[in-house]
């Protein structure tokens, strides 16, 4: 299988960043054997594809979200307490296979008509989120979730380190779901969990590892209180603070700790939309940046930021450093489509396999449509990305060499049974709320 | 002419915001005869539209744009002098009447794809704007800007106001252009002419006033030097802080400027990603909404905020505060979508008329469809328009119970037209900045 893509405006996301009229990209099998500018060269044979001066660019990565909460998405919005009145109630009812397949189907496809092809999930019963990604067509990285807290699919670390065994028997040499471990956070799962997941990698070099770290205020209060130390600073001790962290969130790290950081490898998933939307504040993403650190755009899951598409993503994301830093000239917009893409791959290891076109990649690119008024005029490509543009200009998407979505139509789920699944689920949900709201008063 | 629009999710946005499942609206001629719960009455010979499910709801209020700027949208990104280095020097070479023209349909065009149907513009040249508006069949508060800093289309004061007189001439009585001055800030206007505007609204009571007013640090710096006061203090001082006043952006003002404010009866137009991509930092929304000064949203000129559409600042007004307060309860969806409708309305003195569905007003609305994926589960309406739905979304606009866009396709304005003339303009700037840069090095 040959496909030509020409007559594009190449966006490559190498680290020079280059914009490329007219260029092409040629896709053999999985793989992106030529991308550069234009004459294409004339293959026999070939599917060829006039974009029409479309955008073409690597499918953008996710690196941190929960599938499965597609169906918490704007449930109890903007109530304080929602955590603890409705979604944690929800949660230990709800949670079942069936339900983490419908939700993680439903965040699969709007990942797909979004431009995402790499996603970092963790979240309950990831060998049924696994095998969604698996069939959507998407490339992930699954994280078995291990904590303390009496969640959904274990009553202790045993049951949770069954589960991962379990997700890594079944998908261990996929081609493009990588399984993963998942300590909830320092806080809920503590040293001892920590450092036997740190073990375990130990014996398994090269397994992600995700986790939310420093993202809340009873968090660094947790640390301090047992540990005198930084939620960082924890991890550190428990030898969990090492290449092939991906740190979601990263809230309240201090100077100090961005130092630890730095030395240790670990990469972070920053979430603007859900930390904004929670009152938590501005994450100090220049500075981790400035401190080497790979800092990837992360959606969270729905329930918390409401969209899995980056591009909702770009604009706090920039907004967010120039407000704090009070400059328009911080996190410029190239700076936000390398995070989306090459950096981000970076952040789930990924970066010799995908994140740029580039001859011997993993052929993941996405076609942008640049038809809408809205986009014009263009005076910088990546200005227009990541301050115009929106999730429905995604008009193609491709991984590994194969085509997820064409002319906005996805081809891996079936819309219908997709939407059916996730709103009886909903319908559940909303009237348990009802039971729940009438406890509460 | 009757319209009846049935099987709507009506969310009339009347000041209780109730959400009505199975919702009609009855249009005759250019007004609303009646909106609410289902069934609708049968009425002959009226053109029955099933929105199956849709949302339905008042077209929105953007009460602070820049409409010709749109030329300018993501030029010089990034850029911290971008003001002097490139607007400037291209807004005294380039700003004509056709270049208004031009640029003013093109944001008409993407207003109405994204569902704003009354628009507050100023800049120069603004009997061009109006007639552009006019034709676009939008609704518009349209502003002769009036400043001492040479601008392009006026020597003076005097000539200032000549050019105001013209625009009143042509627009008074119109029903859907309100002919409004636009003194362009304390600081580039002055005590004597904000004064001499004053007397001219003494001589036409309800004439609306558009000013940017406290929103830069050097406007701050003028007010402080000069007069020893705030430009919330030195505006009243020229008897021009009273009702009418549309004052935009408000980033500095003082507890004892927003009791002045609200004593005063003056309307704030807030433009978050505006300021918060020049790191300007956040408007102090919740207080001035606190003392019952009614705030609208925004774009600001696509120059500043890149779009048009209230949508992509939905995201960014609600983060905002919550960010700046601490708390996820702040600017709850719903006050945000009373803001983009009633509450804008309000500031632009036409709550009488428009920004809500009820009887005798007139036929302003917009039609939201709910078949993408990403909008779903919905548990309320109001977070899934704010945090998941984007301009895309919007499929039919009505203003005066006229159709401006039906399925996507905008009625009012040829799509070829407003591109080309557009990206010809556009050209012309790009050959410009080449030059300009090469002057810089």
């Amino acid at each position: 299988m040959t496909t030509l893509l020409v007559n594009a405006t190449l966006l490559p996301c190498t680290p020079d960043m280059p914009v490329i009229e007219g260029g092409f990209v040629h896709v053999e099998g999985e793989r992106i054997v030529a991308a550069g500018a234009g004459p294409a060269p004339a293959l026999d044979g070939a599917e060829i594809i006039d974009v029409g001066g479309d955008i073409v660019m690597p499918g953008m990565v996710n690196p941190h979200c929960h599938m499965a909460m597609t169906l918490f998405r704007g449930l109890g919005e903007d109530v304080d307490d929602r955590l603890y009145r409705y979604i944690l109630p929800l949660e230990r009812t709800f949670v079942t296979p069936p339900m983490v397949r419908a939700g993680t189907a439903l965040a699969a496809y709007e990942m797909i008509q979004g431009g995402v092809t790499t996603v970092a999930d963790m979240y309950y019963f990831e060998t049924e989120v696994a095998r969604v990604v698996h069939q959507s067509g998407m490339r992930g990285v699954i994280g078995q979730t291990i904590a303390d807290f009496d969640p959904p699919d274990h009553k202790n670390a045993d049951e949770g380190f069954a589960l991962m065994d379990e997700l890594f028997a079944e998908f261990s040499g996929h081609p493009r779901i990588t399984p993963s471990l998942a300590p909830h956070a320092p806080y809920s799962t503590d040293v001892a969990v920590m450092n036997r997941v740190a073990r375990w990698v130990d014996d398994h070099p090269g397994t992600p590892v995700q986790m939310h770290l420093s993202e809340t205020g009873p968090e660094m209060e947790w640390a301090s209180k047992n540990y005198a130390m930084t939620p960082v600073e924890v991890t550190a001790k428990a030898g969990l603070l090492r290449e092939g962290l991906i740190a979601a969130h990263c809230m309240y790290v201090n100077e100090a700790d961005i130092a630890l950081m730095a030395q240790s490898g670990v990469a972070v998933a920053h979430n603007a939309r859900s930390n904004g939307k929670a009152g938590r504040g501005i994450a100090p993403i220049t500075a981790l940046r400035a401190a080497c650190i790979p800092v990837g755009i992360a959606t969270d899951g729905a329930m918390s930021g409401n969209t899995l598409d980056l591009f909702a993503q770009f604009g706090p994301v920039t907004m967010f450093q120039k407000i704090a830093g009070g400059s328009r000239a911080l996190m410029p917009a190239m700076d936000v489509i390398r995070m989306a893409t090459l950096e981000g791959a970076k952040v789930l290891g990924m970066a010799d396999r995908i994140g740029s076109l580039e001859p011997g990649k993993q052929a993941d690119l996405i076609r942008i449509d640049l038809s809408a008024a809205r986009l014009h005029p263009i005076y910088d490509h990546y200005s227009m990305l990541v301050f115009a543009a929106m999730a429905n200009d995604v008009r193609d998407v491709m991984v590994d060499g194969q085509w997820l979505m064409r002319d906005r139509e996805v081809l891996t789920l079936e819309r219908k049974k997709v939407l059916r699944d996730a709103l009886q689920i909903a319908s559940e949900f909303k009237a348990e709320m009802v039971r729940l709201d009438a406890q509460h008063r």
